[in-house]
């Protein structure tokens, strides 16, 4: 869309402040906290929610059981006997740093400025003098260092502070825990470096995690140990179990040689998202494209129409071509999260509007749907269909994890909560970018944006709207200046998108609108997409959801659930009229359905019926239609238990 | 169907010879080996097959990897320093004692029989003076005896020693395996009895095993000890983890007050088989209602068209009503075989074909498909729908478990071919009973029976027949006698099926053909099936198959394979054209099939289009329609790795 100048490949630099990921060398580039803000709206209330609820509700429930205890056990040399948890619970509370890393650099708070603080040293003081830091390994009475690189985690949770870090520095801090951090990533590179250990961690992260700290730091040296961990994947190495093989730990193929995304489905990502980084910061361009091969195949093939992937509860996995069974999504928030990580790297290389369609897929659907609307509960799976009311955890109950049906406020394995917290504070750092002379929108909502383009223009606008609820999107300029403006047309609303600049209208054709002049002050841009409800149909190769629809509205997913059906409706016999249009209310739509069993379908005998001795086409018995709303996906549940499906049969 | 004097319950009494299952009180009574055999045909040839090839197959395995050499380590004090396999590998010896066991009641062969005394000399020099018989506990250097009741399988390889020497009392041998077991089982009376641990083991099996156990053996304390380990399931005792709950172990609820069958589908069975014969036993009628219900909601929910059980890879669990995907269907053979035992018992106690005609389709199809036609390789979990080419795992090559897409020679949690072994051993026996005044065939084959009805009459005659192939099935008397013969008829052939008796033709109504008469010898009764191909539509409440036909012949549920179809046509688009008639081959059905891709469906891009923008039934771009053979389900894959489906969608 934009074309670069295509500047000699820098050496590695320190970038000043920045969103979550800064390469030091994209077609767009990603704008930090402070030159974006979100005010209000959809993502306003959540930013909010999880500033005064979700990062407090994770620190508490760390502090009651006794995961951020494990820091002060470690420093005291008690760890040993008292350890909480699981092997990985010390990244969790490194997620938690991040997410208050973030939240500090979008809105300051001296209250969680000072619980930062505080926290910050408790890790701190469990570092070892070599900068070795876990708090389930390596002191007298635990397991040695590196002795389970399966399934001890040990770099995964470093991956998770060397975020924390970045965060920090990103936002304009260099502090206690920064210097942690370049005290850990050293002691990795002496471990894992050239001459140590020729090994991988079983869970990804610190790929990605090393690429971005190298970048924040300009330490060259953690880049060429992301490299290395990239590169030393696929050599059948992590030792597999009964369960899982090589493939769930993505050391089946070299990342190169892979054409989809496989295996774990949150590792998978997150060691794409790394070698991305590694790939742009190395020039290696063959390994770009393989993970852009990768992304493609595995959006079109291995992804629910929530943006969610992961198809097996069976060992969190992708599972296979169009193996995409609703009842059993796994979809874990994670994987939403870690395939906006993905996208948005892929989005800044290349300005190609797909990767910001599926981001906002995800945002608004399989990411949406995981925190309660109250903040103090969460989805680790994210089913598009429940068949069995489920009951809800109590508010002090420690859930088991993912098989749960409804929100738990935690989990034993508990990396949802934080990773909601941490997307959640950085949010506005994915939603606009600039280039050499333009600025790009490539998310919507209440906006403050306060920038320059590359070659040094200002950009100064602020966006109001009631996106996605309503489709009408108005940019005002603030201040005078030539450049390029794109406005995302989402891949749902191409060709029906209107748009006007100061009263006029504009013609609005591809992924992008774009206007390019001299604004002045006081311009005003809008952008009208068309958000009335639409109904989608599978591709057939999906076998799970044939002869099924579902219901979209803008970039919201619909679902139906009981709580909106008559009492008499029998869920499992529910069909959608698709003949009768969907009329659209305020923030879903109205669809006619059937309700009524066929004959012998009650659930009490074989169900399985030879063709002859039933009708052709089942005739219905007592069947009843009736007008039921559907409303978004992300809000599920939220009404209490209930049951849902994404996917409703055509009658 | 026959009415039965209802004798005084008797106390229990050894049982003399008899095949698997002999309650003392049954509406039905089972023949022992040496009364109904097999000759020929397709079970003929597997009971071939097994004798020839299986046993010794699993036998050589087990000694190859040490499975066998842990007794011996066992004995000589040194199993702690080196234990091969998983906790529960004894179990797996026990499985191929009592398929020994079985088939040298079958058939003598002394090479077998000394084969046996030998293996059972190796397992009784490792049981301890108490009686315990463990290889993976209690002794120095091992896991203390009973620290680890949910996951030691300690109990579970105990009834599996049990059902094996039960077999060898069944077959009239009381010898040194029936010794180890009394003294195995007092060690269990001693230890869980009155006054000992108040527990369970995680896996159900023992209860079936110590009632069957107490029933060959008269010793009323093993059926007591089944009773109270049915008893004191529900209480939540066992420690459940992260994935595995109460409701995995059938610990959730007391076996009387479940609805349906759930949790571990393996361990449900089994568990309900033991509930089942402690009821009997017992005289606990409700606690054989429960189980009967469960059956029932589980067969018109939670069960495969293939007889196969267990929707779920993750845990190997049932999953919810109507949650049955044919691309993961877990439906282990194990658990097939556990269905079995479970409807023979319930069919002895009823009379009711219903629990018959599960059998039947289970044997023919979830069960007859793990073997390979060379019984060298094994199916664990059965799937319905095979979407990648697996690579077949080498002669030798010990695999990891269930997810393996193609049969394997050996697991490294084999249960599966052992138990194939055991059931293809004793299988005549699950095929006639006699009742007061009558007998009863359940199963069709070339048979040879010789008993007597249970009022002394005696009953002898041959049935000769190519079915399931064919649907004719001559029935020869060789001796007079007064009795009613009741020939089941399938479900699949009710209101179709003809008889006659020495060519004068019958009526036939109901699910069984009763001829009550004093036979002479040289009577033939002929009864025909009619085995023409036919359609079969899925219940609209299984979502996971909506739109979809299966293709039935007699027993057998048909596929369709990769390797039938013509180069060009593309597996994943395939359509069956239900509008013209299937046409019947020797032993499967030509089907006509329409394939060619929608637009947009080839698989690059988001595979989700909204109404309007495609047609609305979509219009296939180049579609080919032609004629493709479809096999029975049970053969797939016998002719190297392939594509297959059960469930075929409608054109």
């Amino acid at each position: 869309m934009t074309s670069t100048t295509n500047p000699a490949r820098p050496t590695i630099a320190a970038t000043a402040t920045g969103g979550p990921v800064v390469p030091s060398a994209s077609l767009l580039r990603p704008l930090p906290l402070d030159e974006v803000r979100i005010r209000g709206g959809f993502w306003g209330e959540r930013q909010e929610l999880n500033a005064q609820t979700i990062v407090a509700h994770c620190q508490s429930w760390m502090e009651r059981i006794g995961w951020i205890a494990n820091f002060d056990a470690a420093a005291a040399g008690t760890v040993a006997q008292h350890h909480h948890g699981i092997e990985f619970v010390d990244s969790e509370v490194y997620k938690l740093l991040e997410a208050m890393a973030w939240e500090l650099g979008r809105e300051h708070s001296s209250e969680l400025a000072t619980r930062y603080d505080a926290l910050v040293e408790r890790v701190a003081a469990a570092q070892e003098p070599d900068g070795y830091l876990h708090t389930s390994f390596g002191r007298p009475g635990q397991r040695p260092r590196y002795s389970d690189l399966e399934w001890g985690h040990e770099l995964y949770s470093f991956g998770h502070l060397l975020q924390a870090a970045t965060a920090r520095l990103r936002t304009g801090h260099d502090d206690r825990l920064v210097e942690v951090a370049r005290a850990l990533a050293d002691h990795v590179w002496s471990e894992f470096g050239p001459g140590g250990r020729d090994a991988v961690c079983g869970h990804p992260e610190i790929e990605v995690a090393l690429a971005e700290f190298s970048r924040a730091t300009g330490e060259r040296r953690y880049l060429e140990l992301a490299r290395s961990f990239v590169e030393r994947r696929g050599r059948r190495q992590l030792a597999t179990t009964l369960f899982q093989g090589s493939e769930y730990f993505l050391d089946d193929l070299p990342v190169r040689d892979a054409e989809v995304l496989r295996g774990h489905a949150v590792r998978a990502l997150y060691l794409a998202a790394g070698a991305a980084d590694v790939a742009v910061e190395t020039g290696d361009d063959e390994l770009l494209e393989a993970v852009k091969t990768q992304w493609a195949n595995t959006v079109a093939r291995r992804t629910y129409v929530t943006g969610g992937m992961g198809a097996h509860h069976q060992n969190e996995e992708f599972g296979s071509d169009f193996e995409l069974p609703p009842d059993r999504a796994y979809s874990e928030t994670c994987a939403s999260i870690a395939s906006v990580m993905l996208g948005w790297r892929l989005l800044l290389q290349t300005g190609e509007a797909r990767y910001a369609d599926l981001i906002e897929r995800t945002l608004f659907n399989a990411f949406a749907v995981s925190p309660r609307e109250d903040g103090r509960a969460f989805y680790y799976a994210n089913t598009l269909h429940q068949r069995e009311r489920g009951s809800e955890p109590a508010d002090d109950e420690l859930s088991e994890r993912a098989e749960a049906s409804l929100r738990a406020p935690w989990f034993e394995v508990s990396c949802c909560p934080t990773n909601v917290a941490r997307t959640l504070a950085s949010l506005a750092g994915y939603f606009v970018t600039v280039g050499d002379d333009s600025v790009q929108l490539h998310q919507y909502a209440d906006l403050d944006v306060d920038t320059r383009t590359t070659e040094g223009a200002p950009v100064a606008f602020s966006v109001r709207t009631a996106y996605p609820f309503d489709g009408a999107i108005e940019l005002t300029v603030r201040e005078a200046g030539r450049f390029r403006l794109q406005l995302r047309v989402p891949e749902w609303a191409r060709g029906s998108a209107t748009a006007s600049v100061n009263g006029e209208d504009v013609r609005v054709d591809g992924a992008y609108l774009t206007v390019d002049r001299e604004f002045a002050a006081g311009d005003v841009v809008a952008l009208s997409l068309d958000v009335r409800p639409r109904l989608l149909r599978p591709s057939p190769r999906i076998d799970a959801v044939r002869g099924t629809v579902a219901v979209e509205r803008g970039p919201f997913v619909l679902c139906l659930e009981s709580v909106d059906l008559p009492r008499e409706a029998d869920f499992a016999e529910l069909r959608i009229d698709t003949a009768t249009p969907l009329r659209p209310t305020a923030d879903g739509a109205i669809a006619t359905l059937v309700t009524g069993g066929a004959p012998g379908d009650a659930g009490a005998a074989w169900p399985y019926a030879t063709e002859g001795t039933l009708p052709d086409a089942p005739q219905h018995t007592s069947a009843t239609r009736f007008e039921a709303q559907l409303h978004p996906y992300f809000a599920w549940a939220n009404r209490g238990p209930s049951l849902m499906r994404v996917w409703i049969p055509r009658a």
